[in-house]
């Protein structure tokens, strides 16, 4: 149950990463002889959390959203993942483009800990809407994620109760 | 592991209680000297849950969703966490409102068990969509999800197999 | 925290033996006399297999993504659960069908181990487009999810890093 939370833990951590524009995050997930496949990218860890950072940068939010894991393992070391997600893209002309997808994964036990040993993204469905909203009418900018150091969860440990 | 379950099923509880419209259920999971902070609210936890349920009435149904917690300890009574969801509102003309967003939480143990100690909103993305739906078409009244005490889940103990 | 997580493994097989068009593994998760109940279709686990499978198998794919799970104990045999799920269906003629709802369930364990017992599907929201996003235009055929025994999820064990 624990290995199975650290690999949770993992999988959260990768979404903090692209969505807060963290290469560094990004990169912690990943074993250094990872793998990733996604199609329009195959590579290493250093290569994915370049190119990651170099799509989303250009868009205006990104929400990468994880939904049910299956995790299998495979002895003490190894196990494998099929893990849904939707990822909601706000792209800089305002439309919006949606994925719904798994990504099939398998994890290693290595000395500092599980890591993503090889990454595929599958795409299950795809939608792109144009643009339809007044961007963040009510939610003053103070409560709006934000990518980088202004994010709120980066000052979690201020929060404090009255 | 058991701690961090048992913040788990506060967040499902907190999403219950707007759901199903229960101000009790709301007002439960907050400690009673919390903070919440959604940029358009900013109060108490009794405040909160009065400010939730008028908000939330008018509309035809809402459907609060979770994804991935990353929860982290700071000593045997804190915890710190980011929680994704996405949100969808069916607002009394028909339109459709979409948020998807993170709460970013301070927990703490109280003699009462684990409650939201402070509670800020964030919204990642939003969307606003016209009336596009019949709604509910194929789906019997008795398997809608309903507000107040028609709901299934209030009855889920009287299920039984055949 | 094994018996949740045998549970909630169950759930997640659930969504792939839909997604995948996998009879056997979609009437794995029930009991032999189980019931489901989703308005548009009542009977028992052989019935809903047959039935999910007839009206699955026509639309182009479908991503069923679950949420948060709040499941109750009532005994060391018998657990109660509430779980939020989005499903996206692409219909044959390009349109996308979503879902926003709840499944409220009734667990047993068996001989076998813990099954569905019953299954209520409620719908919380739902929302028909017509066809708007070339399909999959970017994803290379490798990397799109498949129905059947061509997606990756099947031939997870070969995954290897470089």
């Amino acid at each position: 149950m624990l290995d199975r939370q650290e690999i949770l833990d993992l999988l959260a951590t990768y979404c903090r990463g692209l969505d807060r524009l963290d290469r560094a995050l990004i990169r912690s997930v990943y074993a250094d002889d990872a793998t990733d496949d996604r199609g329009t990218f195959q590579g290493g860890p250093d290569e994915f959390a370049d190119f990651a950072i170099a799509v989303l940068t250009p868009m205006v939010s990104t929400h990468h959203m994880l939904g049910q894991a299956l995790i299998e393992f495979e002895g003490p070391d190894v196990a494998f993942g099929e893990v849904y997600f939707q990822a909601q893209h706000k792209l800089a002309d305002g439309s919006d483009f949606f994925v719904a997808g798994r990504y099939v994964d398998r994890y290693e036990r290595r000395a500092e800990g599980w890591r993503i040993a090889h990454r595929s993204e599958l795409n299950d469905w795809v939608r792109t809407e144009p643009a339809a909203d007044q961007w963040f009418r009510d939610t003053p900018e103070a409560l709006r994620g934000a990518r980088g150091t202004a994010d709120l969860v980066l000052r979690r440990h201020e929060l404090r109760t009255r």
